[in-house]
């Protein structure tokens, strides 16, 4: 941490803020910048608030030089993660596909879709109970009935299951039920629900706040982390920005740079990322290009009916060619990488 | 709700639309644009999924008239609400100021703010006791016990107070002992949250997510006021943006946006929507100037040694002359508007 | 277009508005929402402004039907449109490669690059003469020194040239001596030079803004193609967001809805898109992928000695093995599409 | 500058380093930090390429400490600048309104407004000859003509003229002409225009882009400066973030910032900051209590007529009631202040 001191900090207080450093074990060291004066902090800064540093009268800033997260990050685990969920590999050169329906609508509905994807070679089946919708007055999910259904397709298929907590009342339910459990994008910041979530050992799919930077979510991801040896992945799912075409803006700059900052495997979300059916095939396709180890992809068998999110829904027919190109893609591109 | 048809949608594909609209009660009425056809419906269109009618293929868009939320909006509510909460008045022509320490430390901290901006005129106390961080490893306040110093602070000030919840197993706690509870920015999209603090009949003091539009905002609202007659004050704190030079863009046009839309009360609050002590003067008496209904000012005795966001908060000695200056200001605005 | 009323709009006051329109040669409407009535217009309106129309005050909201762009638009111009630049094609299923330095320093440098660059496949040589730089204090770039660096370039290597202008002072000079004439983001709305660029006859790159939609770079493509038969290609670059683990975030989802609204050609950039060199080949193959119809890469072969955007160049070496993997993620993508 | 090198940096790689930047002329400061190794540079670092600096393969972080602007700061010019302009004080503690036309459309109409606003107490007169438009099918601006018509409301009426300059051809028109010359929010960095405009010695008004910071203004504020002893005011109007219930977002807290950063005056323009004339009072209003030294304010006799953004001007009856408030709250608020 760099603190620099306004032009005219006196002597005397920045002795005074020395000796407040030092009382806290800190290491402090002074540096002459082109026109101002630093103070170089060395020893364990985690602990130390940098909103108070800089109410001094005399600082005017304050400079983090580590990184915000820890066991998220690289510095202390440079090697990838990778976790075997349900007999199948995430992360570490697997592609790990989780494919289904917005929401869980009917025992038809949810069995045609999971017999399809499997068919196309999807890893997990994916599909709502829980739905967190901006609008009281749209459809909220079919709840704990909709677990059951999703349950059903299990066995039926065998897919292991992948589905959304709103609220830590669920978790015994989901410890039992899910294989891995969904932090929605509204909850990317619902520390208490992070923290449970994190003690009971369930893999997490951690989705990037609407408006949360990456260091955010790597922030997020130590709240669950914090709790135990939790497998965690994160999922890139669009941004909020001023733009209008697409529902959110996908940022797929973030799988590489989540990959420098973190061991933890990524995956992309291209229906919830633009919002437009006809735009998830091109950029399932380009996430998988950028390095993703996966994606996420509303499938729906009749979108036009949906009850949820049907206009970013793709049909069994469409996710079947966008598995083939998936996989020709990749064999092209990491022959050589 | 308006169907725009693509240029080339055949007559039995709009035949076909017509009947199922048709069937579900609604009112169809043709529309001929420029160069497009449409579709107007008249009826309750609320259980109407764009989402789904968009996924017909000859459909290019759908544009909802209605605004998204009912319960909180001027429509069936022309009149401005106006609450009184532990004899105090809000809305309705009130000013209400709620000022007090982002978190709560100890009693003599908390006791010494407390009768401080009780001394320059504030109406509510407000601290932190569960406090969301974006960091774990940041100070995540002292919980139950905080609450407890509030409660003291009460009892020796008279001031009602106003706290954050985090998470609804707290929820009777909060019931029995708080004035005012308070939703943050992070939770504004907590769902099963806001519905059950709902129910619970407290007023509740709904502040606006980072990244959330107005509309967002209001639909929030609908959702703690479907729940009863809660009386709901929101809270414009600042929206993420670009800029870096604040920590949040304090988006004051919502004040005169929110009153046109809606009839609940909204307060400002400076010192999270510039994230700096020293923009919390200018931006409080411009939150006035534009009709804000209230302040929420964080207030500390010793700001460089809070152990949160002390960068961010003011003495109480600016506080009681931004008070005299808010109250100057009303007078001379008032007058005549 | 559709006017919607307010509740309580009277009937003279609709009358008045409906002959005003009609005196216009429009025919109006009548549209019963669900709690709202409304006027559809057909005919041009593309004259109207919608801004006088919301003033009048029983007028609550106006809403455009027609898409805001028409030349650029695919409305009426259903194909995709390809050129013939310097014995390149671009376009209509071609895929064009431009790659150089950000800035033109010195004919060793421009040589050098040039031939790396060439070797390696690029179709086009790109560098900048003229630098539009945020501080008067960066480097601004040789001018036309820079330009006559270029040609050298070109006459040596045979590659074509695209370079950026800034000031229609210019213009003679960039008709003479370049193969296409780069409009930079920060000028894409600096509708004077794009008029002028627009009547010389010569391909235009046009750039996206930092903060421009998709609709307004239409807009934009629309000021150009107004002036007569101009190859435009658009080029995605990046836009302004929150997130600063990047310099921009990288839209590439700007493709696939480019490519639904416009018949232009889009490349991308993902060296200004990113800002860091080492995001520049994932973001490359993840564009590829998403269907671009080709690149701009800056290339620098000694990057820690650039006088411009170092850090965001790849070496000569990172970029022949980026064009080898275009090649074959694009065999590997298209066979089958 | 602080340059954060790798944690895997290698001693000969750290003494080449420091070999190099020595023999800029630079002094060199070890310093360590909680985990990483840092070099202080204390000397002129303002030609040094940050962008070369990151791209060494061993350096991972560079940490501008200076601002980037120097002659609109206020490290060199610690006091208020103010400036008198035809006759009529700017900055200093002065109160500076120009309000007109969103563009020149008749003698009559201006002739009208520009007595309308001088009688209401109205500093300059403002209004549009040269327009620039996002779409090239909306009225573009009476051009010359126009700022003929400017010249006679200037001369009926004794209010100096604020106009926009959207070429560099025109400039001797506008230094002949026009008393203060605006820069428009597209054109904050078009650079060679700042550049020349800067040379011929008028006050600018320099509009915010709409995706600027505000160091980006300042830097923009620069290359005028650098031209000579030009009196530059900023102007503070919407930025463009994701919030679409108002055209831009209002960032009054920039007028605070400004004030520490700069020495320069800063007026807000709320009708483009908002977008909607019922807006418009509440946030001048707002700007005048947060500490703007003027306004610009969009007035049109009949703005249900207007051939440019209605929507947003206020009657000629507003301003006035606008204006006596303004006064109002001025003397409230700067009494004792």
């Amino acid at each position: 941490m760099i603190i620099i001191l306004k032009p005219n900090a006196t002597k005397p207080q920045i002795e005074f803020l020395r000796d407040e450093l030092s009382g806290r074990g800190l290491t402090i060291q002074d540096i002459q910048g082109e026109t101002t004066c630093m103070l170089g902090l060395a020893g364990d800064t985690s602990m130390l608030s940098e909103d108070s540093l800089i109410r001094h009268e005399f600082v005017e800033r304050v400079m983090k030089v580590s990184e915000p997260y820890k066991l998220a990050g690289r510095r202390f685990h440079p090697q990838d993660s990778s976790y075997e969920v349900a007999g199948r590999k995430i992360g570490g050169g697997a592609f790990t596909v989780m494919a289904g329906p917005c929401s869980v609508e009917n025992e038809a509905q949810v069995l045609s879709i999971a017999r399809d994807v499997k068919h196309s070679g999807a890893d997990f089946f994916r599909g709502g109970a829980f739905k967190p919708r901006s609008s009281p007055y749209s459809f909220q999910g079919l709840g704990l009935d909709g677990l059951e259904l999703l349950k059903i397709a299990r066995e039926k298929t065998g897919l292991p299951i992948v589905t959304e907590i709103m609220s830590q009342e669920y978790l015994d339910v989901f410890r039992a039920d899910v294989d891995i459990i969904q932090i929605g994008a509204r909850n990317m910041q619902n520390f208490p629900l992070l923290m449970e979530v994190g003690k009971i050992g369930k893999p997490v799919l951690l989705k990037r706040g609407l408006s949360s930077t990456i260091d955010e979510m790597l922030m997020a991801a130590d709240y669950i982390l914090m709790g135990g040896d939790t497998p965690v992945i994160l999922c890139e799912r669009g941004i909020r920005t001023f733009e209008t075409s697409t529902r959110n803006t996908l940022d797929l700059s973030a799988i590489p740079v989540i990959k420098k900052k973190s061991h933890l495997p990524v995956v992309v979300d291209p229906s919830h990322g633009t919002g437009y059916w006809d735009l998830v095939y091109p950029m399932a396709l380009a996430a998988t290009a950028a390095g993703a180890d996966g994606l996420m992809i509303e499938v729906h068998n009749q979108p036009d009916k949906a009850l949820c999110d049907g206009q970013q829904s793709i049909t069994p027919f469409l996710f079947d060619r966008l598995m083939r190109n998936v996989r020709k893609l990749r064999t092209a591109v990491t022959e050589e990488a």
